[in-house]
C-alpha cells in the first residue's frame, strides 16, 4: 500500500503514471485542503478535485482543475451579468462544488462528502482530505498580507513575498494510520511550503512519516520550481528555492529523494541530509515520462 | 401608465399580448414574491424571473419558468449525482439566481437586485417586487401544513386543502405610488389566492387600488382554473371556484371584470359585485389571442 502526499498540479501528473503502475486500489491520496475556501458562495476544494478528477481520467490537464471538456455556460454568463467569478468553473464541474457546499451545510464532514464524491466518479483510490477542519493560508508581502488566492490570482504572484502563514489543524480520521500502515509513503513534486507543510504541520504527521519509508520528488530544479510560486515562498521562509532547499525540509523524515538531472550537481551537498538520492528526469511530459518517474520511486 | 399585478403563469401571457400594443416602457410589473425561496442553496424568485424573461421574449414559455434553449448540464449532473434537485435550474437561468443569492447576502434588496437584473436582460418596463421583506406561504392540508412547493412538486396538489396561510410584509418602496399613479391596474389571469391575494393584503395596496381604475381578467373558467390549483384554493377560503368567486374576492376595488365566454351564463350574476362586466375569449393560445384579449382590457 502507496500513500501520497498531495498538491494540486505537480503530484497528480505524477499520479497520473504512478496509476498505470500500481493498482489504484492500493493508492492512497492524502490531500492539502489549505487553499480550500468559498468562492461566489460555492465551497471550492481544488485541489481534491484536481486528484479525484485526475484518478478517472477526466481532468482537464492544460489548466490541472476541472473536468476536460466541460462547458461554461454559467460561468460566462455570470461574467456577462458582471459578477466577480474570480474561479473558471465548469458546469458539470460547478454540481460538484454545489455537492459540496451543500453536504457541508447539512453537517457532512468534507471527508465523507470526498468519500461520496469518488464513490460516484468511480476512483478506486482512497482520497482523504488531510483535515475536516477549516484551515487558511495566507501569504504576507511588501504590499500586506493576501490571501493565496488573491496572491495568485489577483496580484499574479508579483509581490515580495515575506512570509507564508497558515492555520494549524488536525488531521482527518484515517491520515495518520494511513501513513504508518502504508509500505511507502510518496510526497509529489508538490509546492514544499503551501501544499506539502501544512499536512506537515498537523500533529503527528512529521512522527508517522519518521516511522515510514518515504520517497520525495523535488519538485525544483535549478534554482526554481518547475511551476508556480514555489521559490518565493521557500525563500521567505530562510530555505534555498533549490532541491537543496526542499531537501533540508524533509531531512527528519526522508528516506530517498528524487533530484531532476540538471541538479545532479547538488547530489553530494543533497546526500549530507538524505540518505538516498537518485538522480533522473523529473519533467513529466508524457505518460513515459510519468511512468519512468514513478519507476525510479518505486 | 399602466401597472399590472402578476403571479408567474396567466399574467406572463397575457403580458406577451400587452407589450406587443402598449409602449413597454408604459407598463409597470408588480410581482408576487410569495413564493420565493432557497433550493439547493439559491435564491429562487420564480415568477419575478418569468416576467424579467417573458418581457424580453426568452421565457421558456412551454414550463413558464426558466430560458428558452437554455442547458441543463449542472442541473442533470446533481441529479445523476443523488442530489435533490427539486426546480430544474438551466445552466444560464442559474447565473441569475447565483447573482441573486449573492448580492442579497451583500445586502442589495430584492428591488435593487430586480433593477440590475432587467437592466442586463434589457427589460424596457419598470419589474418590482411586491415586497423587499421575506414572505411566506403554506399550504394547510389534510395531511398537514405543507410549504407551497411541496405541496405542487411533492404532493403533486393532491391533498387536501384547509386553508392557505402567508405572512404580512410591506410593500417594496414604489408598489403603492405605482399603483395611485397609474392610468389602470390590471389584475392578470393569475391565482386570486396564491399570487393575487399577497399583494392585496399588503398594507395600503387595497385603498390605492380602490382610487385607481382596476381591470381584472378572470383566471377561472367553468368551475376550474385554466391551469393550476386555484380551485381548491378558492374553496379553502371560502368562495365559489369560478369567476363568480373571483368577482366577489375582487369586489371591493374592481371597476372592470373580463370573464371567458363559456361564463356568459355568470355575467348578470357577477354585475351584482362589479360594474362593467365583459365577456370574450380569455384563453390565451396564440399572440392574437393574447392581444385581443390586452385590446378588451384596454
Amino acid at each position: 500500500m502507496i500513500t501520497v502526499l498531495s498538491g494540486g498540479t505537480g503530484t497528480p501528473k505524477m499520479l497520473q503514471g504512478l496509476k498505470e503502475i500500481v493498482d489504484p486500489e492500493d493508492i492512497n491520496v492524502i490531500v492539502n485542503t489549505v487553499e480550500n475556501n468559498y468562492f461566489s458562495g460555492l465551497y471550492v476544494a481544488g485541489d481534491i478535485d484536481t486528484v479525484m478528477y485526475t484518478l478517472v481520467d477526466i481532468i482537464n490537464d492544460e489548466f490541472w482543475h476541472g473536468i476536460k471538456g466541460d462547458t461554461y455556460i454559467t460561468n460566462e454568463r455570470l461574467r456577462d451579468m458582471g459578477m466577480p467569478e474570480l474561479l473558471l468553473i465548469g458546469d458539470k464541474d460547478r454540481a460538484n462544488k454545489i455537492q459540496k457546499t451543500l453536504l457541508l451545510r447539512e453537517g457532512y464532514s468534507l471527508s465523507e462528502i470526498v468519500k461520496i464524491q469518488c464513490e460516484y466518479l468511480g476512483v478506486k483510490s482512497k482520497v482523504i482530505p488531510m483535515s475536516d477542519e477549516d484551515s487558511d493560508i495566507s501569504i504576507v508581502t511588501d504590499k500586506g498580507e493576501l490571501s493565496f488566492h488573491d496572491f495568485l490570482i489577483k496580484e499574479r504572484m508579483e509581490p515580495e513575498v515575506v512570509d507564508v502563514v497558515f492555520s494549524s489543524v488536525a488531521p482527518a480520521p484515517g491520515v495518520i494510520d494511513l501513513i504508518r500502515e502504508s509500505d511507502m509513503v510518496i510526497i509529489g513534486p508538490s509546492n514544499p511550503i503551501t501544499s506539502i507543510s501544512p499536512i506537515l504541520n498537523m500533529d503527528g504527521v512529521v512522527d508517522a512519516l519518521k516511522d515510514s519509508y518515504v520517497v520525495a520528488v523535488s519538485p525544483m530544479i535549478g534554482d526554481g520550481a518547475v511551476s508556480g510560486p514555489a521559490s518565493k515562498f521557500m525563500n521567505a521562509l530562510g530555505y534555498e528555492s533549490t532541491a537543496l532547499g526542499v531537501s533540508k525540509m524533509y531531512e527528519s523524515f526522508l528516506d530517498k529523494f528524487i533530484i531532476d538531472n540538471e541538479d545532479a550537481g547538488l547530489k553530494s551537498e543533497i546526500e549530507k541530509y538524505i540518505d538516498e538520492v537518485v538522480v533522473c528526469n523529473t519533467i513529466m511530459k508524457t505518460l513515459d515520462d510519468k511512468k519512468s518517474l514513478c519507476e525510479k520511486i518505486l
